[in-house]
């Protein structure tokens, strides 16, 4: 069927979409999501069919800017029925109850890739995968494809380590404590790192404040020389990207089922030997108990040892933020004044070190941790972080106060006086991003009382920070609502940690 | 957050969408398939979000055709962040394994219905309903939701009966026969009928060949009011029109998890009390097995209990088409000749008076197929159903040879002498569909010869017909790979049936 060309001034988005009549459509026995192949000036592709019924004539043919990318505008294009790409068949059998083999797997990653199938077809792929969770063949599989499919990184030297947080406590700023210890101890650890999705910072955010992340796998391996680490966003090298398509239809749906799939074919694509987990675990972490934490754990080290990869994991309590700052740069004046001794925060550096305790160990090092508190404490490890902050572009001499943060604050005082009995992390969470994180690198917050700290009444037990005064009244408003530091004389006055609600208070975070 | 609007000609399709920059986007800490509150000159919408890098402008929200109908064509728009329906937060519960409460499921209903949830949430909703079906409690709550959200007939003559067939045999056209017998018997059969999607001919196709189907709901009364009976084209009318929208992805899905909620949602929606199923089944049917089909049954008399429906269930054979022709017009001339006494289908017959049978019975009139028998013999059933054509529109005194057929044919001949030993279901479709139904009225097939026919070599065993010369030259190819009709000496001559192949050469097919 020759159909006229109408240009769509805009993106179809996620897939390779063309648009037909819904007569045309009908002559051809399709209907919207089939697929149709296009051909013009000698270019053939598979597009999928969308259908409309006034926008786009009888004898015409919509296309969206990708289409038009790849075929400018011709003034007629042939358009015949086409096969759906065998992956749709792939995920039909999944949701059926047919487990998947490593070929198929592949073939839905790839077309994922290609743009060849449409969000509601990748919808129902991980739907099934969150209704009837991979198994570890076809976890393997789809780290395989996802890492095969993408750029990977090759290093002469080794071993090369590497550390992965599965996030969920704001504040943890250990990354930029761990990075340039091990890199002090002349290990290399070229590691990347994830912005901010649903949290206030990421690593990529709070480094992104004291010198440039995004750096290409050339530059990476040129800091890496210099340096033996660096510390980059990993959403500028192509490391396993199928993992970005796929967040676009997880995120929507609040599900995560290829978070071991996704990091560890990251890892893989990096090239890494040691890899450390770690697993924030307890009230208002993702990882509730310690059981939950060591089942899920084991699942990081068996996927790991089917990749190659050595995983060892640390359950770390996170039931608060790690030092006492929230927010991109907040936290990177804290990293800063935490490895240049200007600043004491030993939950942070004993973080830290106990994860770079766990990691040497793989290397057969088991004096990991004492080693790593040296570096920090002897200023190897501030003197590392300023060689890395130089090779990738920043100022080696910076000094904390020279990061901005914002210049709306507000000090919250306590209500009482008796001690910190407990921090609400999604409050935190959900009062650092009113105030305009991640977006803001200056906005955050800074809880100078941690559990257990005693405070007096009027004692500030948060300190609000905002680039905008109306992000900072956003920011007091809600504060009405929450209660993100909890004090009370002893333990027992408070007894009541959270009421059952029927709409959840927690929203869905996914951060890689 | 006011923006400027950009006027997209384009109908999103199947929800309502605006369009941002994936800078401003970010600037509101939203993602793709997050939602918007859309204000402009006193009106306001919550829209979904779907993010553009290049075509929509920082600054600008891209609005397609359904927002422009709601807001016409203001200078700027207000877009704030709104939160997500309910319903979105359901799905993801039900996906975690939660069943769902009646309220949650009509309000996923409701807001497919408002066009306010993505086709990627619809596509999560319906694969979980397919990996955990829905509990008869769930499939209740569905049906209820679907019916109260649509029109509904009301009548003053009760019983009302009805009937309906879950397809999978070409050919099938026993509605065309039982609708005017039982409404020539005195009794109130106001059936509504689909058009084809995957297959040769829906009942409405065929119908129409002879008299207009797309009758308004007062139309459907009159029709009703003057002859007992009627046969319209249930698209016309919105009983349970929620069916249409999920269909438009349990489609591309090759799932069909609502399949009883949305039977009898329309069964309950056009005020049927007794209601016939015809369950065909056996190789190349849609259920392959008596005890499938036994289990099948129960749960649509089960269902139908819940609402108020008294339900039965016949399970017939399936294994070639009921009848000799198969396509909109070829059948409609079979099923006239048969009312006419002119040609013999007693398949045909029996099928349609069986059914008869257990639908009376259910009102308590034990003789229904024998007083069905002789309404058809006598051509009670035949002036019946000329009643029914023109109180529909069209000519009462219609001649099977006035409908018009196919002018390109062609013969099959046997290639040996024996008897057919089987048809092909999937083959017969698969040759009809390339000759050009159901879109071509007129084209379709015709098997003189049925299973245990005797068939001399060269014997006819195959009448096609199109339309077009190009649609005949098409079918004649792929009948070079199939085999629809099976002739043999002996049934033990041909013992292979199929062979195991590793992609599936049966369609996913989706009727109503």
């Amino acid at each position: 069927m020759r159909l006229k060309t109408k240009l769509l001034d805009i993106q179809a988005g996620e897939a390779l979409v063309a648009v037909l009549n819904k007569d045309d459509a009908s002559e051809l026995g399709l209907m919207a999501v089939d697929r149709v192949r296009l051909s013009a000036g000698g270019k053939e592709i598979v597009a999928i069919l969308d259908v409309a019924t006034e926008t786009v004539k009888k004898g015409e043919v919509g296309l969206y800017q990708e289409l038009r990318k790849i075929f400018g505008e011709p003034q007629e294009i042939e358009v015949l029925p086409a096969h759906k790409p065998s992956s749709v068949r792939f995920i039909t059998d999944r949701i059926r109850g047919r487990m998947l083999q490593p070929a198929e797997l592949r073939q839905i990653i790839s077309d994922v890739m290609d743009r060849s199938l449409s969000s509601l077809e990748i919808a129902a792929f991980i739907t099934s995968l969150e209704m009837r969770p991979p198994s570890m063949d076809e976890a393997e599989a789809i780290t395989r494809a996802m890492v095969d499919l993408g750029q990977t990184l090759e290093w002469d030297r080794h071993p090369i380590f590497d550390k992965h947080s599965i996030g969920g406590v704001p504040g943890d700023k250990t990354t930029m404590i761990l990075v340039p210890t091990v890199a002090s101890l002349g290990l290399t650890i070229p590691k990347t790192s994830s912005r901010a999705i649903t949290s206030p910072a990421g690593t990529a955010d709070r480094v992104e404040t004291l010198c440039p992340v995004e750096l290409t796998l050339e530059e990476i391996r040129e800091v890496v020389a210099k340096t033996n680490g660096c510390m980059a966003w990993g959403g500028a090298v192509d490391l396993a990207p199928a993992d970005d398509l796929l967040i676009q239809v997880e995120y929507p749906l609040s599900i995560d089922p290829l978070y071991l799939p996704s990091v560890l074919g990251k890892k893989k694509a990096a090239g890494a030997d040691y890899i450390v987990i770690d697993l924030p675990t307890g009230k208002g972490a993702k990882l509730s108990t310690v059981e939950e934490a060591n089942e899920f754990g084991r699942d990081f080290i068996r996927l790991g040892r089917r990749l190659g990869l050595h995983v060892q994991c640390g359950i770390t309590f996170g039931e608060q933020p790690v030092g006492n700052n929230v927010g991109p740069a907040l936290e990177a004046r804290e990293a800063l004044e935490t490895l240049m001794g200007k600043k004491s925060t030993p939950d942070l550096v004993e973080k830290a070190a106990s994860l770079v305790g766990i990691l040497l160990r793989m290397s057969g090092d088991h004096r990991g941790k004492r080693k790593a508190l040296e570096a920090i404490r002897s200023g190897k490890a501030e003197r590392k972080m300023r060689q890395i902050i130089e090779a990738q572009g920043g100022d080696p001499d910076v000094k904390p106060e020279d990061i901005p943060i914002g210049e709306h604050t507000l000090e919250i005082p306590s209500p009482c006086s008796g001690q910190v009995v407990w921090v609400n992390n999604h409050n935190i969470v959900a009062l650092a991003r009113s105030l305009g994180t991640p977006k803001h690198r200056g906005a955050g917050l800074c809880i100078p009382k941690k559990m257990g700290d005693k405070v007096r009444k009027g004692d500030t037990i948060l300190r609000l920070y905002a680039e905008k005064a109306s992000s900072l009244a956003r920011a007091e408003k809600l504060l009405e609502d929450l209660e993100p530091v909890m004090v009370a004389e002893k333990l027992a006055d408070r007894v009541l940690i959270r009421e059952v609600v029927e709409v959840p208070e927690v929203p869905f975070t996914i951060e890689r």
